[in-house]
């Protein structure tokens, strides 16, 4: 294997919400804000019903992305499995992956469905379409 | 918004081989070997078929991150459009996502059919079963 980069640098380029902010959103709904830098990107993305999100899983320690074998769903009465092969979060890189459904966009606020990102829950990237 | 970390170290576990590498493999197949350190994680993910695969799109320069309109498949005679909406390699976190068929595993190998990334493509995370 020839020499290679060994980090890349991921920023937000927005965040999830507060469940309460904004205090209209019904609770299943969870609501992004989309940073002012970077809300241009989201021109034209109305005409799609879903989306995927990455986020950061930003809730967990450091020392959980050396974690390479869990019990499936935390099930100790299940094998241990490895990290790949599993929905845990504990994984090197800790990043979320939803396909959501778009219900709204009200300038750089997305409202979602089926976002499994807790709020403050740093997103890194929006993609459509496929 | 509260106060936030603005941003976060990825780390390869892996990598896309050159095409030719191992030989035998057909050209619409991609292999992909992960690193030693994180072989573990992949332990049962032969029952999986299909798997999604994260990667890093590492041939990028770096100032292409700041690009947030594109014209859709680089056709100027379609409107610019927000990065977030259309499938452009060209986003401010420049993470590649493919959902592919795995077609076998050798060790650390893994033999992919539909793998969008390049030889050489650092692999950021594999997600199995969504």
């Amino acid at each position: 294997m020839q020499s290679q980069i060994h980090e890349f640098v991921v920023r937000p380029i927005g965040y999830v919400l507060d469940e309460k902010d904004p205090a209209e959103a019904p609770p299943e709904v969870k609501v992004v804000e989309i940073l002012p830098g970077f809300a241009r990107g989201l021109e034209g993305i109305e005409q799609f019903s879903s989306l995927w999100i990455l986020y950061w899983l930003h809730q967990l320690p450091e020392e959980t992305r050396s974690v390479l074998m869990v019990h499936p769903q935390g099930d100790r009465s299940q094998q241990l499995r490895g990290v790949f092969s599993t929905h845990s979060p504990l994984r090197p890189n800790p990043i979320g992956l939803s396909r959501v459904r778009l219900l709204k966009r009200e300038g750089n606020l997305l409202y979602l469905a089926n976002l499994d990102a807790h709020p403050g829950s740093p997103i890194l990237d929006i993609k459509s379409g496929q």
